[in-house]
């Protein structure tokens, strides 16, 4: 297994350090290559993507991906020119977020219920797609544009992608998150696909939520949710709010998948590069911990992903939840548990 | 005082009803001409919102809306072509949503802090534009465009609106809400609008979330917001959840304002025209109570706009939660409130 590893900015290579030391437990003789992209480089050298490190990249199985960003950087700059460059040219069309209310996690809701979905984001459209400008700059007659741009070819791989994934859950329920009262076109062709695909899934049910709803039952009754599938900006703002109800995105793992295996998938905590608490044995690792375990799950390394799962899980039911230890410490307890299940295993 | 009056669909009749009970008793002489606009109307004739009623409405001080929609309608031809019509007709460009949580009123957060913030969401631009299309309908190649189109002058006239509401308010903050680093030329746009109007209110400080990150701040730290600002969509999407950590839907008002006054401006509650408990006197009209509110104080009726507000509070804090009464039981009680209120006072 060949791993590339961006550990990135802020608290991104603390959590890649625990994550690793986690993997080491499953995959001992996992190849990982560090690439030091992220606001140090680019103040160094300017370079943010560099064309050879791209092909360099894709010469491995998969990518780990700490966080990028820094308050050093003008806002934007590492976001589209490296962290959204890489789910571009990688072709990450299937952004993966699951958020599950793990036994003895205490997030903001006073009755959370049994919280278990997975958010299927497109992850390589929409809103995203970068068209758009400014005409008429720094004159008070000053337009700027935004354009979303939704094809049927993306949408359908990334619709068919969130059926296969219902069909193989116990509920067998998924949701169209959109916005199709008002944004007519994307709306009628996001519809129209979730319809044309559901005919081959005919044991999955299908409802549909406006995202502003939706915002509204993922705090007053998240369990109906079991598969959301939805666009790249919507996506992006109810994964946060998922993660915010199931614990805070300091649990919350992604994966940026090509489902097409052409490139390698990226995976990476939902949390950003913290960089208020960085370097100070701070952070929590468990959102990294858990992207590795969706990382194997997507190598076809299934059983050692369900182990480190099932190792988080249970030292999220018996850590103590005021102060659940150092970044280290975290990783050392989760490691050792990896090792244990995975002795009992073999 | 000229009021034109929209029941809608479902359960819109009903609240208005009580509305204007309440209304009658601080504005005895209030003059209301009924809109049969809605799914019936277009059922009846296909029209959504004939010239000649769009004219008439022009003559009044404030439009009162119930709520439209109806399950026999296909999705987004009364929304887009009644409500988003009047609001883009009318030039309601400040889409003023206020949530407070009263005390006494439960919402789903297990320690929701004080919360008590005003979202002017703009309300005539954005992704609201209706500039878009499909390219080789029904083909594996058709591809849906949704054009976000934001002017300076549109965001500079809400952008002034919030900064006067936020130097109005005790804590004088404001948080801009968008999605810079994504959204590069509109976040360019908003933000340099933003900064240019601080500049003339230097004692209301500025803050900035992304929008993903706001929706996680709505439900683990709502007590950090006093005056939001964002666009059409993004106001769209954390105006409901703001109103379901503030007790829900049902007890958020809005008002669509045209501050120029050029047009009348339109109150409505924020939830829709449930029709599954529509014509059970089930619905709770407090929103559309909180509506008349607001449409009190545009008209400058502020002592009487103060008065409902203040009964509803008294009313909420002293209401049985889990049966808070009838549709007509809580108007009744509002009414009754409201008059003894301006009894006391007189
Ligand atoms: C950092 C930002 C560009 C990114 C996004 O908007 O996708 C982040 O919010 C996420 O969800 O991974
Ligand atoms: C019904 C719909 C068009 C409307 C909107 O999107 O503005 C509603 O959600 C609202 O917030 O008033």
């Amino acid at each position: 297994m060949r791993l590339a590893v961006i550990p990135g900015d802020g608290i991104g290579p603390e959590v890649v350090t625990e994550a690793l030391k986690v993997l080491a437990e499953v995959v001992p003789n996992a190849e990982t290559t560090n690439y030091d992209l992220g606001a140090t480089r680019w103040h160094a050298t300017g370079e943010l993507l560099p064309e050879s490190v791209l092909g360099e990249l894709r010469q491995h199985d998969a990518i780990l991906l700490g966080a990028v960003g820094d308050p050093t950087v003008p806002s934007g700059i590492l976001e589209r020119g490296l962290l959204l460059r890489l789910r571009f040219e990688m072709d990450h069309h299937v952004n993966l977020r699951p958020a599950r209310l793990y036994p003895g996690v205490r997030g903001p809701l006073a009755d959370p219920g049994d919280i278990d979905m997975v958010v299927v984001r497109e992850g390589t459209e929409g809103p995203y797609a970068g068209n758009g400008g400014l005409l008429r700059k720094d004159t008070e007659h000053e337009i700027a544009t935004e354009v979303s741009v939704n094809t049927a070819f993306g949408i359908r791989r990334v619709v068919a992608d969130a059926f296969k994934r219902a069909e193989e859950r116990p509920r067998k329920h998924l949701t169209l998150v959109h916005k199709t009262n008002v944004l007519e076109h994307a709306g009628s062709l996001w519809s129209r696909i979730v319809e044309e695909v559901s005919l081959e899934h005919p044991d999955v049910t299908v409802a549909y939520s406006h995202v502003d709803a939706a915002t509204i039952h993922l705090v007053t009754d998240p369990s109906r949710f079991d598969v959301l599938v939805t666009d790249n900006l919507f996506g992006d703002i109810i994964t946060d709010l998922a993660a915010a109800v199931t614990g805070g995105i300091g649990l919350a793992a992604s994966g940026n998948l090509d489902i097409t295996r052409r490139n390698p998938s990226m995976f990476e905590p939902v949390h950003g590069s913290a960089p208020d608490i960085a370097g100070q044995n701070l952070a929590d690792p468990t959102a990294a911990v858990l992207s590795v375990s969706l990382l194997l799950d997507h190598l076809g390394e299934k059983e050692a992903a369900r182990r480190i799962e099932a190792s988080v899980a249970f030292d999220l039911a018996t850590r103590d939840q005021a102060s659940p230890g150092a970044t280290q410490a975290i990783g050392d307890r989760l490691a050792a548990l990896v090792s244990s299940n995975t002795r009992q295993a073999g």
